[in-house]
């Protein structure tokens, strides 16, 4: 008995001489210090890694804390200990938790920067990555995959974190389910500030993802709440979910390019979110649905323009007996007290409905099965100006059971009205971005569904016992949701005022040395104009920042810059984040280098253009995109372009995997002369109809004399592309067979052209795509 | 005030006015009083049906009960409360109790016997089918679908019942998940007796079912525990999981021709069952596991010998990114602490491979994906005589995790034996079919694997938390389960004796009359012993019982029967039910009679025929099938089939949905002389690889002069049958072009047969056949 005393003082004894720093922690200097003070940590130990930049360090916490003792590895002060360069890391084990930590201006060469896991077999529990930020971290090149937060394990969680910019291949945040050790995971992300992340142009760009088709039975119990998602744009799904019971609650989702789907799984809850679009994009979508017993409740979706796939409801019709990775049929679905105001055609039923494409398609792509078994009950719509179409039956809409809908639609009559009481009131605006019923609602009393008791707090937490009525909102008291303030989410030491930083200096430039200097010199935001006639340059211009380039405005004729680079190299090189406005400039080239051009390779982020007020002529290409490069935004207004071998070259992403080269294009009152082929040629490939771009947009402009070598005899050639618009050009003397040949079964719009000896402009239902999966 | 108290006064009045039998219950005695009695229910009301036949009657039980009062219907006495005729029971509310009801001598004329529910907005929650019983309660043909057992809606109980015959199309039980009233139903089946229901000849005959393949998402949480399955021979599906959560427990297989298949849904538990196979049978399987995050523990199986799919554990190939209807690949599946004693090849991993087949199957039926993130562990083989192959691999093992398995294959060494320790040690009987390791057992280490401490007791209760083994069976103290204590199943007051009872009356007959009326009056069982020499008749016997004819042995030369009845009609018109034994006898027809037929329509259940030693001559058919009729065996031996224009034709199942008119064929020592064509003409339509029948033999016997008017050019037409097997039989002067086309890719044999002028016997490995979904 004695003896088992000793025992017990000597570890005691050894347990506090181990924790030598226990109120402040165990601080550490450097990664050895760091991976031995892990390796020794015991329960309710707390690691401190010094301010300062960390570089190459891949950190392996493994740990075994417990549930009053975590083990916690966090930064000296919040935010100021930066990872770099080639860091990464993982957790393993019981409770650890990681605070306040920053990975930037770097990537990690693994396929993940934070892992929940050490490796197959030890993977983490209950563990907790907690006031950090990945922003920018992205691997060298859009084409190369990776995570940014990997879950596996059970119980964990992202919190309180910044995650943006990433532009690379795969999603930001993934659960795998594979294992049970990784099933039932309860794991939490909440609070987290969702940062900008641009489009890809293509797939695989999700901001989370909730495991994958081949994992689409697992029971997973994700909750993702209170995020806010700021222009996560990187595809048409923002989160998707792709196994059971996950819940989505209190989420902003603000001007997001893309929707919250509930790709594969069933039984997921999405209540009390918030979708926020924009009167000026049509790529903001809500919640789109496939399979079973999905609840939709509380929701409140304002000004979302999106179509389709990016509709504000979007209820897609399934493939009979789907296999695995396609579209199961929807049923069992709920959709009830939620809010839609001012969105165009909020409601879409049968979504992807393609019966009409069963000749061209395996039977095993036709979407023909309808939603059934659909509750659809106790929702508001409200329109400020009348909607011609609320509801757009793809389909039959026989599985639906309309209930109790209400509808401010400014009296204008529209089709399957018989799916709401029209109704004449108003809602009062709360704050920004969010309108409330007031007393001018109509009462009516709610449908009282199966289990429709469990819906028992509105979109503001007020019970609906008390009181209730149709929408989101059952009682306005207490209601300041304060959904914009931004503080709610993320680290709170994360500034992001800072990153939207733009300083504006403005640099006046008289010789090529001056512009060069300039442009080194130029920080995100800046301005250079030139002030001298005419610039000669014998070397690209690096565009890797935010920069105004413009011919100062009062001389007699237009400032001009004369290129004479090697062969094949551009004027203009276009870097990931370069971001370029040149206007009132005139571009001369030797018929040899290229006037704009990405990178050959190594573009880990994407590249916008505006091009306005501008002569380009004599060069080898107008604009040549090269392979993994991406542009969100390439713009010609006003622009003359004379005498090239090659327009806009936009085609480089020949895998058909769905990935294309740039996400909008706009051409605007320009005037293309004399160029030879390629005029626009711009690619996509892969059959997959889930991804819905790209954009093109070729306005009031005229093309003359051009496409003279055009081999496949395409003047405008958009292979692939979803949405086309050409309205009010004139085509004069091209020699070509076709000016375009549009895609009738999607959005290609063509009106008001002019065309005269130049070929036909033509429309095909149906192109034949490989099939991506 | 006072207005209150004396409404309140009114209704306790009315109540008790209403109750007016409370201590015994309402008594009624016929269908009106019934159906006045549930219309006035109030819970804790029991209705008392009174003793004797109900015919036709519909009951709509309607009611609202409550967990502490129920409101009951019962029968005066359990099981003398028989319904008949077209009789049915519905229930639709709220803690409904049904009690010793007895469902015989009749058939729904619905899609259900008992169905818990009204219609689809009205089903019943906590309620309860208890001490009732459905026997022989079938359509009239077998291709009518009906069930007997339909769950919907939720909490809902089958006990101690008990059921068996059902024959006609469609599973005994079913659980429906349709619709979100009846997922996470947590309906229990248990301590049920499911009597014989004999095989079908195609799918559709399991005896639970639970959800199908469109519902195989949903959440179901039914416990099918503590119920004995004794010849559950419908189909290859004793029981067909096809949905998620379910659980098996404690129940008893005993000589059931099929399996427990996890056919779609995902992480069911198959905890502590026994499955008792019989020496003489290759259809009684085991489990079968398709999907993911099965468990399988403690189990016992005994004396298996089914074969593949039948295997006493088949672990699936699935098909990639499978359709809904087809498999999903195993995954994360668990098989732990389960015994195998005597069982032929109990392990089979990849079974359904059928990559071989991908140029003449479309690819979504090739199943090439192996079981992966598999663990086996901690299992116990023994067997008596070594088995040449415990562990068939039908693809690579690669995927699965075998971990602390233990065999006694009496030393003899086979395939992956690295799968196991082998180890010499015995067993001992501890009842019929049970054996339970004893102080032999070598003492290993158990493998702790990911929650294997979820494996908390033993396949008799006993816990492993203080004493662990390999194998089901941890301790072997208090261990006397009975399984074979048949009382514990069922609803006491059947007399499973009554059931089994056959008599064994002796009629002598001398005449035509006296065997017309001796067969009137035979119960089942008896015997008619032929005692004149010859027997003229002119129309058909209709044979509906059990019934053995033999000609007297004493006589010089073989009794004849002639048979001059109308053209295109029998001598033995086979009738449901009808089971003959007909032996010594010569059978002459007059060219336009049939030997054997089975009724043109209205074969409600199977038929089975034994000839042995006879002589059958000048018939137009010797045995003719027609469509929906089916026999379980078929057997001639040592008989003489002579002159006649057609042979054993079982080929009217003409669909393709994988129906076929006979499950097994024997021929023994026979022979065939100038039978013209159709000598024997056996045929299964349709692909489906999980169907396993039927079977053929056909051994030692002699087909001479054979297949002159033979329009297909085949003398044993076997198409579509999975199981032929021809040995020992001499073929000579046949005018065919083949003796018989066998399928390679099934279990086609031949071997030891002598062929002279009769064409060939060939082989083809691939056979193109119409699929069925």
């Amino acid at each position: 008995m004695i003896k088992k005393a000793y025992l017990l003082i000597t570890l005691v004894l050894l347990q506090f001489s181990c924790k030598e720093n226990d109120s402040t922690g165990i601080y550490v200097q450097n990664s050895t210090e760091l991976h031995t003070a892990i390796a020794n940590a015991i329960p309710g130990d707390v690691i401190i890694m010094a301010n300062g930049e960390w570089t190459d360090v891949e950190i392996k916490f493994v740990g075994y804390g417990n549930d009053q003792q975590p083990i916690t590895l966090k930064a000296e002060t919040p935010g100021e200990v930066i990872l770099t360069g080639n860091s990464n890391l993982r957790l393993g084990g019981e409770h650890l938790v990681v605070d306040g930590l920053f990975f930037t201006k770097g990537y990690s060469t693994t396929s993940s920067v934070i892992t929940f896991a050490i490796n197959q077999d030890t993977v983490a529990n209950h563990s907790r990555i907690s006031h950090c930020a990945i922003v920018d971290f992205n691997k060298p090149q859009r084409n190369q995959t990776d995570l940014w937060v990997l879950f596996n394990g059970r119980y964990n969680e992202l919190d309180h974190c910044y995650i943006a910019g990433k532009s690379n291949r795969g999603p930001t945040v993934r659960v795998d389910l594979a294992g049970n050790q990784s099933i039932k995971n309860h794991h939490k992300i909440t609070n987290n500030y969702f940062g900008p992340r641009p489009p890809k142009g293509g797939p695989s760009a999700e901001t989370i993802q909730l495991g994958n088709s081949f994992t689409s039975m697992v029971p997973s119990y994700t909750l993702v709440a209170n995020n806010f998602f700021d222009h996560c744009n990187g595809e048409v799904e923002v989160i998707s979910s792709k196994s059971n019971f996950n819940e989505f609650r209190s989420n902003v989702f603000y001007k997001s390019e893309g929707s919250l789907v509930t790709r594969h799984g069933n039984y997921c809850i999405i209540d009390g979110n918030y979708f926020i679009g924009d009167v000026n994009s049509e790529q903001i979508g809500g919640v789109r649905l496939i399979g079973t017993g999905h609840w939709v409740t509380n929701n409140y979706f304002y000004n979302l323009k999106g179509k389709t796939f990016r509709s504000p409801l979007a209820v897609m019709n399934g493939i009979p007996k789907s296999p695995l990775n396609r579209y199961l049929q929807v049923t069992d679905v709920v959709v009830a007290y939620n809010t839609w105001v001012n969105c165009i055609s909020p409601w879409q039923f049968g979504v992807g409905s393609n019966i009409d494409q069963k000749d061209i398609l395996p039977a095993s792509e036709i979407r023909s099965e309808r939603p059934i078994r659909t509750i659809v009950a106790n929702n508001l719509v409200y329109n400020t100006q009348g909607d011609e179409q609320p509801i757009i039956a793809h389909d039959a809409l026989d599985g639906i059971n309309f209930k109790s809908n209400l509808i401010n639609n400014q009296g204008n009559s529209f089709n399957h009205e018989k799916a709401f009481r029209q109704e004449n009131f108003a809602l009062t605006q709360q704050e920004d971005y969010l309108f409330v019923p007031n007393s001018s609602l109509p009462n009516i009393t709610p449908f009282n569904g199966f289990e429709f008791e469990l819906i028992a707090y509105d979109l503001f937490g007020n019970s609906r016992a008390s009181a209730n009525q149709i929408g989101a909102i059952a009682n306005t008291e207490n209601t300041n949701p304060n959904i914009m303030d931004r503080s709610n989410y993320g680290p709170g030491w994360f500034d992001l005022v800072k990153i939207n930083d733009s300083s504006s200096n403005v640099f006046n430039v008289e010789t090529t040395v001056e512009l060069e200097t300039a442009l080194l010199k130029a920080k995100n935001g800046d301005t250079i104009v030139l002030t001298a006639e005419r610039y000669e340059l014998n070397s690209s211009l690096k565009i890797d920042k935010k920069i105004w380039i413009k011919g100062a405005l009062d001389r007699d004729k237009k400032i001009s810059m004369h290129y004479k680079g090697a062969p094949n190299t551009p004027l203009f090189q276009m870097n990931p984040k370069g971001q370029l406005t040149l206007s009132n400039v005139l571009l001369e080239g030797n018929q040899k280098g290229f006037a704009f051009a990405s990178l050959t390779d190594h573009m880990s982020s994407l590249y916008n253009l505006t091009v306005t007020d501008c002569e380009i002529i004599n060069f080898a290409y107008v604009l040549k995109a090269y392979k993994n490069s991406f542009s969100e935004f390439i713009s010609f207004r006003s622009t003359l372009i004379k005498n090239c071998a090659n327009g806009l070259e936009l085609s480089a992403e020949t895998d058909d995997r769905g990935d294309y080269n740039a996400e909008n294009i706009h051409i605007e009152n320009c005037r293309f002369e004399n160029v030879s082929k390629n005029v626009v040629d711009y690619y996509r490939g892969g059959y997959d109809e889930s991804t819905v771009g790209g954009n093109l947009k070729i306005a009031n402009s005229t093309f003359e004399n051009c496409g003279g070598n055009e081999e496949n005899g395409i003047l405008l050639n958009t292979y692939g592309i979803i949405n086309v618009n050409l309205t009010g050009n004139t085509f004069t003397n091209n020699k070509v067979k076709l000016v375009a040949r549009l895609w009738g079964a999607k959005n290609n719009l063509f009106s008001n052209n002019h065309i005269e000896n130049s070929g036909e402009m033509v429309v095909e239902q149906n192109l034949p795509l490989t099939l991506m999966y």
